[in-house]
């Protein structure tokens, strides 16, 4: 058994609004230092078997097809130790 | 300047619907081979220095009363290369 982990981030050149919020709060809660803000969306996927090549190449085709938008948002795929 | 991740994950005791709605829509859409889903969020912080022992304090405490609720989710902070 493996796990996988999916990071969904919006592309660098679509607005998020979510992200902003964030950072325009964080001086009004006392924090500084911070310039800017993304958040994105955070699967993590048990499998049965092992992470073979098979096993990504089938996360791969989920994240394309159901856990990110290509449109508008970039997908990473790791294998957790 | 440098980027830290946070990843805020629901607790393994608290249901997380959103994943179980993902880990049952899988095998419709033809992929087996996931046991389980869990969905979280991640947030991607510019920081105007360096990620610094007093940076990463600060970003810890960001998490504890912003970024997490910490009665049912965990959180994890790493600086990216």
């Amino acid at each position: 058994m493996a796990r996988v982990i999916v990071d969904v981030m919006l592309k660098p050149e679509i607005l998020d609004p979510q992200g902003q919020a964030i950072a325009g709060a964080l001086p009004r809660l006392g924090f500084s230092g911070v310039s800017a803000v993304r958040q994105g969306k955070r699967f993590e996927l048990e499998l049965d078997g092992p992470a073979d090549e098979a096993a990504l190449s089938d996360v791969r085709k989920m994240a394309e097809t159901l856990l990110a938008n290509t449109v508008i948002e970039d997908f990473s795929i790791k294998v957790e130790e």
